[in-house]
């Protein structure tokens, strides 16, 4: 299932949420951690940390398989400046998707930044590039989400190591195969 | 910087939102109203009917141009009955994506539901097909964006009629037009 774009391996993404307000909208950060991980990012950056809502998305990732994790940040400027690769702020704003993706084909790991309503200015500097996913005013999970479907297509099933639950794909209806006994992650 | 998959037209997309809560999780289903927009979608059922919601994303719709519309929808399963097309229920449970996309491009419309975690057994049996994009638990908000991406791309400028405010895209920062006097949607 999985569809690359290009030859060789796609680049891995890490995602960097801002904005998040702990206690007010878990709802939509989960959502971003959700789609991040559900199109094969490896891990979510969160600023601020939410310990609560990491230990629900380790729940889904212990159930589910595969290796996502969200990693609670305090200085978000040290993760942008650390990062080994381009760092790709998500903004209505920026340059278009189209004209960006090929350059991002042959690297090996890349940021996507996205945040909420009143992200802080410094990103737009801070960023190897400012992106936008349409021109138009949307939402940070369909951007993360069509950004990473762009670059890397969606997951393989070898993605999911040690799943205590699979889906069995249907055309009418939920099936879903449940292992035996608990794996550990591989 | 449109993008189409295929030869000829890419078909038109209007999306259902069944699950919707008013005064409780606008945000939600403001993203995904949003998202839809964004990605060129024509109009969003929304059962049950929320006219504030509405009127926030005709709003949107003023100023950044299109056609755009929340529609609000008593009995979803009379939308669902008499579309004029494909009903894809967009499912983690449900067949690849990358499957099912070649047997829509030809299709001049296509309705795209999305569910919120209580989504009505039903509609798995009133679909015209049960879709997966990516087998995890994820995001309606991801999912409708990136079905529609897939089988549109992103939309042409020339989508945004009668735009009040137009982005110029930078590679820093935050460039917007904004035309002298409002126009009328063409």
């Amino acid at each position: 299932m999985a569809r690359r774009r290009g030859s060789g391996a796609a680049p891995s993404v890490s995602v960097l949420r801002l904005g998040h307000r702990p206690g007010r909208d878990p709802r939509l950060t989960t959502h971003v951690a959700l789609a991040a991980r559900a199109l094969g990012a490896e891990r979510l950056f969160l600023h601020p940390p939410d310990p609560a809502l990491a230990g629900r998305i380790a729940d889904v990732a212990r159930d589910w398989g595969g290796r996502f994790e969200v990693v609670g940040v305090d200085d978000w400027r040290r993760t942008v400046r650390q990062f080994d690769g381009p760092v790709i702020h998500l903004t209505m704003y920026g340059e278009p998707i189209d004209r960006v993706l090929p350059a991002l084909a042959g690297e090996k790991r890349v940021l996507a930044v996205v945040g909420g309503a009143k992200v802080p200015s410094e990103i737009y500097r801070l960023a190897s590039r400012n992106v936008a996913v349409g021109d138009q005013p949307h939402s940070e999970v369909a951007a993360v989400a069509v950004f990473i479907d762009r670059l890397r297509g969606t997951p393989a099933a070898s993605t999911w190591t040690g799943a205590r639950r699979r889906i069995v794909p249907q055309a009418r209806g939920k099936r879903v195969r449940v292992a035996n006994a608990p794996r550990g992650r591989s």
